[in-house]
């Protein structure tokens, strides 16, 4: 099985993109005008997913899915993406396919085309894709101002749960298959002033967020909706998984003053909903997130490297 | 040290884009109104590079100067890049500057910035870079006709001897610091009908070509420039390393009916040239490609992925 064969192979699972160039060129070619929006991302078997606990599909869909929560988390529509896979010797065809379908689904749904990228030969299976996308009016981490409500796009914790040894529907489709939040996003932009998605744990990522909109936030613990497979574990195991698990990829962002309501309604209309976890503050005081107004004594948000 | 210093670490060595969002937000934005040529390719320690042969700047250098080969070959002028570092346990923010600063020396003398990246835990050191570009007049593989020029724009060879053992200056230049072909590109850029980098070899990189443009193609045995390094090698391992050798990232290009005395012109003005070695030819034959009016009998391009 030579390297073009599997380019092939892959290459068929998906509709490429028309363009004047997709994938076989020595490049992409794509007509831009406006905003791109572009980000990357990588998925590597025993950092970020496990073979006996994913299936290939599963790694393809959320190989995609991470990066297109980064789009989300900008209020860009996703356009394009390319996939360089370091495949370990003896992949078989019949796994780039299985890989390729679980991706190529998630690209249908959202209409996004593959323009390009690579195969080569690596010591883990390894998948690194650019998403590409476009935002008239993009959403970024520093637009938060002081007073706004603090939403959530859905509850946390499930795919924390899972890492945790949950095989709680929910905790499964989580971790294997989030949603990127491009459909809220999509409603809600409007009423938005600024967004992250939650994939290193809520305090974590509202941290980067309050950090860049230099604002400060307070939570109310008890609105910080939970995720169904925690419903039967202990409450304050919940709120641990809930506030520092990660790879939830729910969005969170902050509201334009009296703007809720109209959020909300927005939303309902696409039968979503925005859940209000809070609002952000002056800054300047010693702890920019409080939660019931004491600060947050758990654990940190997932960290690829640990200090030291 | 966490991933955010190590990120923190890596963005510090170039000048970040300026935009409305670089490195920091969730996906970088960039304005773009036109043909955005985008590429993506990875180098892994142990496959693309081993680092008793490379230093880290070495390995940031080559990462992105394959990418920016790639550009050259579209006839595009690249602007931004993003990187996917996947760096193993122990790997220290010395190391990451190390990467960075060779990245960083070839983005500059490109004028192309940084756009964003991520960096997570690998099992073996690995660079995954999309770069973009513009190109108002993308040059494809599939644009050469029967009866033009086939071109080179420098010797072949050097890249394939220091990987057999050579360490003459020029096989090191051409297999740790490879000049992507952008200064070339942009000059001859007019004259020109299909192009393709010599990545997996010029035999097969030309039968790409090829096979895009539905066309055969002659070549010219004695015309085909060796590199220094092959000079005291016998004539046939010479050969044979040029034409099979691959990782020159030389282009080789098609020229316009009538046009390559304008083309050397235009070159000669930068201080380049075109080398001349062969033509295309009707398709249709068994044999694409004839050397001398015979079929290339020797190895083929390097796969990473062996048949069988």
């Amino acid at each position: 099985m030579n390297e073009f064969r599997l380019i092939d192979t892959f290459v068929r699972a998906f509709r490429p993109a028309p363009a004047p160039a997709g994938p076989g060129d020595d490049a992409a070619v794509l007509r831009v005008h406006g905003n791109l929006v572009a980000t990357t991302d990588t998925a590597t078997d025993g950092v970020h997913f496990t073979r006996d606990t994913f299936t290939l599909p599963d790694v393809g869909y959320k190989a995609l899915a991470v990066n297109l929560s980064d789009l989300a988390a900008m209020g860009a529509t996703p356009t394009y993406f390319l996939c360089a896979l370091g495949l370990p010797h003896g992949f078989s065809p019949h796994e780039v396919r299985a890989l390729a379908r679980g991706m190529a689904a998630l690209a249908r749904h959202h209409h996004v085309e593959l323009a390009g990228g690579n195969v080569s030969y690596a010591p883990k299976l390894s998948v690194t894709i650019t998403a590409l996308g476009l935002a008239s009016h993009p959403l970024l981490r520093s637009g938060a101002r002081a007073g706004e409500d603090i939403v959530l796009s859905h509850p946390l914790g499930d795919a924390a749960a899972f890492l945790c040894g949950s095989r709680h529907p929910a905790a499964c489709r989580a971790q294997r298959r989030p949603t990127p939040q491009l459909a809220w996003v999509k409603r809600a932009r409007p009423y938005l002033t600024a967004a992250i998605d939650v994939s290193d744990g809520l305090i974590a990522d509202l941290g980067h967020l309050c950090f860049a909109s230099r604002v400060a936030a307070d939570l109310d613990v008890a609105r910080i909706p939970l995720g169904p497979s925690l419903a039967a574990a202990p409450p304050e195991r919940a709120l641990d998984l809930a506030l520092a698990g990660g790879e939830d990829y729910a969005l969170v962002a902050t509201v334009g003053r009296g703007k809720f309501a109209r959020l909300s309604r927005a939303l309902a209309r696409g039968g979503m909903r925005a859940y209000r976890i809070g609002a952000t503050a002056a800054p300047g005081r010693r702890n920019a997130i409080l939660l019931d107004d004491a600060p947050w004594k758990g654990p940190g948000g997932f960290r690829h490297f640990q200090d030291g």
